[in-house]
């Protein structure tokens, strides 16, 4: 695949930004991310908090610039510090990026997922295909799908319509990525096969895309800012897993590169392009 | 100690069938365990899955292969979703894995490992040895131990019972570690000295012991599955012992090992043996 | 700066008399750092342990040789624990470590630390300076600071007169770490700059200083305690930011450094000396 000029200037331009703007992430995640998602955060130069009581919940999004929610190990109390904060999030007009941990494996999951995009505004949707278009489905299911064409272009397809009905960009991680606003789909072949070994990365990503969505409406759209999110986050999984021997000591060096890769590293190495649809 | 042959091949056939089937732990485990049993299951292959919602609890253990209870930061909302797994687990029929953390300093740990145990067939309950005679101690507690015996055979003695009277395996970490199903005593002096100094390295054994359970039925004894579980683990923790430089780099070495440590590598190395009694 | 034989024979005994006790640490902290902050203690030498439900958290105090509260994922339920803890721990005689985390940010966390400070005697209020600021709020501000000194003077000199007024240790970090108990005030300056891009890095100190402060009776002050933890724990820094290449591989290297370092090495390597004020 090609890389173009302008992808590769883009995902330098935001890492550059984040980096002068330090932007304060709100996390309302679950128990296994937490710990990544902040050294995640603290390596791209971005400044994570985390905070869940009904108390403070929309008083800490007042002093932050992204908000994202994952409900990765959620329970009753947990939904409703989200809706909260993402109300909160709404009302002060920062992004906000939702991970549907789990969605579809469980009705619980797929509902609260639902639930969260029927009463805030989303962003940025990230997280597997089988989970976004679980969360999709209804949408969706409304639409056939042709059986000439092949699972990747129809999934492609579906994750178009997704966003279209749920007007937010949906950001499907996978071998490749796909990145949609519904009018305009990016694909990214970054990343490194050891990934999945290592848990909560998914997780870690939404709080990357948080990020660079922090400083998307000075520079560029959101999809652009969630592809820039993608882009770096899989050159340095590449950059990592080249100087690691298996999952444990992949973590420590994908933060190091994390912290050190330059936004001219970074626009060597993206690898996207268009997707025509 | 004499490593058998059957031995060796036991453990080997047990990675071999994990790596196979990669089955679906669900745990319902400590926040301090989490995000490491999580990269611990990943990194031998399993796939994890953390849920704690009574409004999912069960619908995840649906999903699953095999449960793993942990109590080491219990409170009541969670008992009740282990109380809930465990019997959701019980009527699939799946195998459930104890870890009683802390049972026997207070009387609430001690109690809610009991309580779960009269609810809830465990397969194996897992712990250190002063966490596993504080479970079973009334029914240890009524057996006079022969005073002219090493306080080492006593307390094998007293997990013989406690396995008889429990109905369920009883897996003791320690230096030399003791597993039995009541019939059956195998000892293991696989490990290393540097693991106590690495926090819930027990709770990820607890959860590698859930993944072997998973795929015991179809190759042996829950028992055999138990103890493959410890050989597997401590010789990926000698591994990794000899390429690190104390607790902080053990750690990612560990993963490394869980990860690339192949079954041939495994039966060459454990060293386990029969307990007579 | 010059450093003192006195400081420095006063870190090295404070490892010392922590590696021949190995105090036990009770934790009720956050969920970001609940694994790190084990681990830390580990590698000290120390015990640590984490328990937050209301039905044992006063027993399990009463194992416990310190108490570290921190507020940083704070909510309702997890208050009351602490308060609980607390109000066991001063029972019992054993000190009482507070991690204000974010106060200043929300008030619903400026308030939670005052309020734990109006009900629980603590021992050392750890945090940065803006946190200690925050917390000390009222008591600071009705002293007018002298406009012709500096910002860093200004600073000390809140520091000291929040100590007089909370009775308690107040413990800087920053560039500069400030410990005074409102009488006597020592700066020390060890430590890394990569350290504040590690995540819970200031809580892992928090209950490190608990563990020293948990010895702290039977060979010096409470200050002395929370200088010693200080000053080893920004030694640790700096020997494992010249073995890593960047935020992740920092911190299993510190983690074999705390656990490797000698009372020797410490006392060679500390940094620190007296504040007149």
């Amino acid at each position: 695949m090609a890389n173009t000029p302008d992808s590769a200037a883009n995902v330098a331009a935001f890492l550059t930004r984040v980096h002068q703007r330090s932007p304060l992430v709100h996390n309302v995640t679950n128990f296994v991310a937490m710990n990544s998602s902040a050294n995640i955060l603290l390596a791209l130069g971005a400044s994570p908090v985390m905070a869940h009581a009904p108390q403070e919940v929309a008083a800490m999004v007042g002093l932050a610039d992204a908000l994202v929610l994952n409900i990765g190990t959620l329970d009753a109390a947990w939904i409703e510090s989200m809706l909260l904060a993402g109300l909160a999030a709404n009302a002060k007009g920062i992004p906000v990026v939702l991970d549907p941990v789990g969605a579809g494996a469980t009705r619980y999951r797929t509902e609260t997922a639902r639930r969260i995009l029927d009463r805030v505004r989303i962003a940025v949707l990230r997280g597997n295909v089988s989970e976004l278009l679980a969360v999709a489905g209804a949408a969706v299911r409304t639409r056939g799908v042709d059986s000439a064409i092949g699972v990747a272009e129809s999934a492609t397809l579906s994750l178009v319509a997704a966003a279209r009905d749920l007007r937010c960009v949906i950001a499907a991680s996978g071998e490749t990525d796909l990145l949609t606003d519904g009018e305009r789909t990016v694909q990214i072949r970054n990343g490194h096969r050891i990934m999945p070994r290592i848990t909560a990365l998914g997780c870690g990503l939404s709080a990357v895309t948080g990020a660079f969505c922090a400083v998307a409406g000075e520079i560029a759209s959101v999809l652009d800012a969630a592809v820039a999110a993608f882009g770096y986050y899989g050159v340095c999984g590449e950059r990592a897993a080249a100087r690691s021997a298996g999952p444990g000591t992949f973590f420590p060096a994908f933060l190091d590169e994390l912290y050190a890769v330059t936004p001219r590293e970074l626009a060597r190495s993206v690898r996207m392009g268009p997707v025509p649809h």
